[in-house]
């Protein structure tokens, strides 16, 4: 990539800073953030919001049959995509960063490298490009999340994740045709994938860098977990005939806490985020509560014993509340590693371009961590100001955001020309 | 009222049981029990059940202006009217037997009374008789619990009262108005009140007694909670970072049980009945917590202790979960006596018609709480097996229910001749 000029600079920026602004308000939430679930009319909106952008910028649009939307430009045809990209569905009450930037720092780096490639008129690049919005990585509205890259790779059979239902009944693919939005095929064949994302945690703020090189993501095992107790008065029950499914799975919260607490430097991150109770009135005992619980670490032996210490503290739960605890592990994966060579990759860009620089774990999922196990990937991230994630109060400073579409600019173009061929 | 011969024993009692039995198919759950809450389709059907049989068994029916059914008996032309009734709302996945038995029976104490006046030709009783079926006694779709005695004995402003929302937001005034049951006028003047409930405890089962005089209603306190916190990354957050919402209620749900637990004896009672957490999705920390919890004992001492522990232990929490719990006392109640002139006529009765009985408390509120500050009131238990309660399982046997409609319609024979008048 040439040195663009410093008016060029500027125009870039600004039109980056402009679209993704645009984009911030769709969805908007009355507390700063926005809340665009998948296939609900503000996801359609958004998905709108790439489609005419990309259309502007010289890109033709199409749409799989799982719903992830891909932006194509095609220099060299019959030739593989570089795909770059992120996701545009978000959390409930979520900020305006997570995926979100990432799609738009995509879509302005093909926006400029398709602009150098009609200025320079120099030759095509090895490979195409596609810029893609994955359907569904959040997965808070259908589980599992990041449906749409597991469903791209091969992961999850579409008509599984087509079938899946949210709490109303809806099914995925009713969703999709309700917003417009099931396409068909498999999507462009991929070469490569680059993708960059908020930090998520403030690493990267505390030590003062600017572009996060993801060289691994945290093991982690997530849970289903469903209390089974006995329905009864509130008032009347005594005490030691009740069976309180609230209190069972509200003992398992404390535990999951107090196994994090077990592990002295933050090493181990424990959550149960979603709970529901059963029957849910003021004057019932509650016969059943559902919850899913995660552990997440690093260190695989960390979690080995965690492992140990919830099986031990679950069972005594049991005994202690009269209650059965179902534990059903609904997924999990090792300590996951990028491609070193990516990783190199991208220092090296970097270096080019004089931005500070240095390797981060992931601890949340993200779509490249399906795309790497397929092909050569890069995962890159900027700073989160205080860390703060799934919150509306996310956000990241704009200088680190342009930053940002810089570097994914400069991976792009080399992953376009070959550069990571034959990365394992 | 005279010795009938055992031929109308049994025909009574066969008449009773098939009425009751017939009930027991409205709103039916595949576990065996009822899904009946207030103002729904299922409602309005044993709303249906009643006033066909009541017209059946010679009574003219009329709702009033909060839904709260009569069943008019007018032997006396503008006299007051001896209540006899219950609730036939009900809990969701709730038992048979809660409040559809005290209707039940109370129309057939009503049916022979009425037979016996036409067999017997005598002179009329004092006070006319009216069977009622309260409205939404439990509170559990729309807040709070004995709304309908509540604005028949004026502690709750009717149009208050039709305001409340459900969940959906449906107001209390909609969904009567759906189901073709907002009548108009305060019903009919009452002159004594009666009511038999399951005992929803096991004391009488555990003492072998039949029939339970209820002299007292536990003291109680009912709280609204609310758990702020911080939505964040369940992954990427730092322990440290988080403000867990739903950490800090579970903490309250447990602090609850290892209140009551503080006292021996089973002498107080504590429950967290209903819990919701926002945003609940798998990834997020919850920002937000909303709970129900309530205590109760016979001893307004103990009462008095535990709520010093709940505040000590919830800043406790506060500090140590890092959230912000708001506490809002939402009702209360002291240890709250039925008039005991009511509890001795209701032992004479017993006495003359050869059943067991022993003074009770109850621990769960009932209609004949509003009632019995307005005017005279008689309030009878019968046996739950094992004192199963609020649950599909709640059973009491035919025999005693047999018992408890022959008690009912011994007491209520004795009101409307104006043997409690005065009582205070």
């Amino acid at each position: 990539m040439s040195t663009p000029t410093t008016h060029a600079i500027d125009s870039d920026a600004a039109a980056f800073l402009r679209d993704f602004r645009s984009l911030g308000v769709i969805g908007a939430t009355s507390g700063g953030g926005v809340d665009r679930q998948a296939a609900t009319p503000a996801d359609a909106q958004a998905r709108t919001w790439f489609t005419t952008l990309a259309a502007h910028y010289g890109f033709r649009t199409e749409t799989d049959r799982i719903g992830n939307v891909f932006a194509l430009l095609e220099w060299n045809p019959g030739a593989p995509y570089v795909l770059a990209g992120s996701h545009l569905d978000s959390q409930p009450r979520a900020g305006k960063y997570d995926g979100a930037y990432g799609v738009a720092a995509a879509l302005h780096a093909g926006r400029r490298l398709a602009q150098e490639q009609r200025v320079n008129a120099g030759p095509a690049p090895k490979y195409n490009l596609a810029i893609v919005d994955w359907f569904n990585e959040e997965g808070c509205r259908f589980a599992p999340s990041m449906m749409g890259s597991s469903v791209y790779t091969g992961k999850l059979d579409a008509s599984d994740a087509l079938a899946v239902t949210d709490r109303d009944g809806i099914t995925v693919r009713e969703a999709l045709t309700t917003i417009g939005a099931l396409g068909t095929g498999d999507g462009p064949v991929a070469a490569a994938y680059a993708e960059i994302h908020i930090e998520q945690g403030r690493s990267m703020e505390d030590s003062g860098t600017t572009i996060g090189l993801v060289h691994s993501c945290w093991a982690a095992v997530k849970y289903s977990v469903v209390v089974d107790g006995e329905q009864a008065h509130t008032g009347s029950t005594v005490i030691a005939d009740r069976k309180d499914a609230l209190l069972g799975a509200s003992r398992i919260v404390v535990l999951l806490r107090e196994i994090a607490d077990h592990f002295p430097g933050a090493v181990l991150h424990t959550s149960v985020g979603q709970l529901t109770v059963f029957p849910n009135s003021p004057v019932v005992v509650p016969s059943r509560v559902e919850l899913t619980m995660d552990m997440r670490s690093a260190d695989e032996e960390v979690l080995a014993v965690a492992k140990t210490l919830l099986t031990a503290g679950i069972a005594r739960i049991e005994t202690e509340t009269n209650t059965i605890v179902g534990v059903e592990e609904s997924h999990s994966w090792g300590l996951n590693a990028y491609q070193p060579a990516g990783v190199e990759l991208a220092a090296k860009c970097a270096v080019d371009l004089g931005l500070s620089h240095r390797p981060v774990f992931t601890l949340a999922g993200h779509d490249s961590i399906n795309m790497k196990d397929t092909v050569p990937t890069v995962m890159l991230f900027v700073p989160s100001v205080a860390g703060i994630s799934h919150n509306e109060h996310e956000y990241t400073h704009d200088e680190d955001a342009r930053a940002g579409v810089d570097m994914l600019t400069e991976v792009v173009s080399r992953l376009c020309r070959g550069d990571l061929d034959g990365a394992q």
